[in-house]
């Protein structure tokens, strides 16, 4: 049972059977439709919820940098960075991959001979492939640049092809489920056809795509090998207007407390502003939300509360506009629950989670910054002075 | 000299000539116009920052939180809270009071109450006044909510009335010095309008004002006794375009290397996103613009790029527009420079800083968080269980 009265400023609670049911809910869909399930840790970004999907039988995951693969690399031991190669980063490459088994994602010649010249230990490495989102990536028809890069890569015998990765952002501005299936039916179609050009050279290759509304919302990942949704851990309003999942399965709420009420305008005044929540929001009936407003108890939080929601925010000001029902039923003191627009931002800002059973869970950005800040490192000085 | 060679992941440089002379700035301003400058610390949040100001004779700040006061105690014994009191903190007040002069912010009976009866040493409080931003305090006309709470803190020695503050915050939405100067001169003339009313009671009582765009571009601050600025630090893209400061006044840009090049669209991809600059926009031509690309050098940057600027964000992804020509000079591998559009925000994602002269300077948000996430204390909780 959560206690309450110990929270005295923002603090971001997890649900961690609403969790645990989504963590679930994603293995049994990979196991029945015949895929690996690597998910992406970077909305939690925590050991703790890590721990998690190992329980499920989850052995591999994604990360979307280095740092948050070396956070990861005492307890998983596959692990593929889903970003374009930072390769200033390469001694952290090295580092890693003399450790666990290292997945990279490479869009770029330049990243190829960048890279591979500096490995010490075998390093495999996908093909970002563009499949709508035109975020980065190799439209899928540019096999000229792929072939460019799969001879470049020659060179290079640490540097191991794995296959072609894809990430259909653009599902993110679908709405319900046949927008979606419609996405997802064409990122499908590319990569398949990629791998029959391909697979002749290389018969191991894999594809691996994900993105939560498709993870969520169909029911077959023909010829994939592998998914890698990340946001469905804990969801968010924004997962909800697509139609990725249900409120109720959202796993994180702010809670925050009242600071003041102003009875001119039926406005509460909370602690947690946009250095708690993040500045995302969404457009509901032509005004910006920030966030939706729950009832808090011992046992978590409450349904949305009809027409009461974050209407401003600033640094440590939220501002939540309320009905009169609402509004008188609150006093000063008291603490109100949050729905985030975007879990992955406000994880980061808020440092760490507390659960219902008043567990403080760890999340990376928690733990101290100095020895991330700079690499000084005089080797990386001395071979890079072109940069 | 800045080793650019040694910075290998998105990294916050600060230029500590351009910060202390902004600081050098305010500080004049501040004697010359014979008011106390009292910074806001909530910008820069970090202990080295502020000893640049103690450098300039300034002995009193101003923090957003009492976690911020928390930290910055150790360093100066006279902080104001300017956040309206979260009284659920009561145990912390008490703390930072048997150590520090600790001054709050006050809008409300109820917290008069709340915090009232649990003081064990003396406590100063601001009255919270709204002159024109209605994010939240008292209007200035609402004389008997003034009265009322002014009665209430009779019950309570410990809680001593030390004036009215405000924050003009509607200031961000103006543009240009008359529009600043409209807003400047309404603020000014409620305060002291409420000044001439309380004085006789309370000979003592301060009027606290502070914005930096009022405090930037204004001359006066006739009957004033303090002023708070905090983003005049730094400065940003917003306080530019509103006229607070020029380009070249800005003190901090992320440094972020660049991961790919989209030849078909003029665009590169840097390891850079949402996650280090935050979401914040302005519209410029009306396009969404995250951040302005300065070039780096050992010295620093220069202004900024003409038509070259951050056009889309997600977690760790930015998106770099640039013309043919800006686009053709850049490789994979190179660091461009990003002015904030808040640099507030941005400190706080990137939890520290890196001088031109390669210091590593704290942020309050690179200390680990445990320590802050729960407050378990018996005592709090036994004593309220109302909440």
């Amino acid at each position: 049972m959560l206690n309450l009265s110990t929270i005295v400023r923002p603090t971001l609670l997890l649900d961690r059977e609403k969790c645990e049911s989504n963590i679930a809910m994603m293995a049994d869909k990979a196991k029945t439709t015949g895929v690996r399930l690597r998910p992406h840790f970077k909305t939690h970004q925590s050991k703790k919820v890590g721990d998690w999907f190992k329980q499920v039988g989850v052995k591999e995951i994604t990360v979307s940098s280095l740092s948050m693969a070396s956070y990861f690399s005492d307890d998983w031991k596959d692990i593929t960075v889903a970003f374009p190669i930072n390769t200033r980063e390469w001694l952290d490459v090295n580092r890693l991959a003399s450790k666990i088994k290292l997945n990279l994602t490479l869009v770029n010649q330049q990243s190829i001979h960048l890279l591979g010249s500096k490995l010490n230990n075998n390093v495999n490495y996908y093909i970002k492939i563009d499949v709508g989102y035109h975020r980065t990536g190799l439209r899928p028809e540019n096999t000229k640049e792929i072939d460019l890069m799969l001879n470049a890569n020659r060179s290079y015998p640490k540097l191991k092809f794995a296959g072609f990765i894809a990430h259909a952002g653009h599902s993110y501005n679908a709405s319900g489920r046949d927008q979606v299936a419609h996405i997802h039916q064409e990122s499908l179609q590319k990569m398949i056809k990629l791998k029959s050009k391909y697979e002749l050279d290389y018969p191991n290759l894999q594809l691996s795509v994900g993105d939560t509304p498709t993870c969520s919302l169909m029911d077959s990942f023909y010829g994939m090998d592998e998914i890698r949704p990340g946001n469905f851990t804990f969801y968010d309003l924004t997962q909800a207007r697509i139609g990725s999942c249900r409120i109720d399965q959202i796993a994180v709420a702010l809670a925050v407390p009242i600071v003041a009420k102003h009875f001119d305008r039926n406005e509460l005044i909370v602690y947690g502003g946009s250095a708690h929540l993040s500045k995302d929001y969404l457009s509901v009936n032509g005004c910006k939300t920030f966030g939706q407003v729950v009832e808090l108890s011992s046992a978590g939080w409450s349904e949305p509360v009809e027409g009461v929601y974050v209407s401003k925010l600033s640094q440590e000001h939220g501002t939540i506009k309320c009905t009169p029902e609402y509004f008188s039923s609150k006093q000063v003191g008291n603490l109100v629950g949050i729905l985030p627009i975007h879990s992955c931002l406000t994880s980061i800002l808020m440092r760490g989670y507390l659960t219902l059973s008043n567990e403080e869970i760890d999340h990376l950005c928690g733990q101290p910054v100095a020895a991330e800040l700079k690499q000084s490192n005089s080797e990386f000085s001395t071979k890079h002075q072109m940069w």
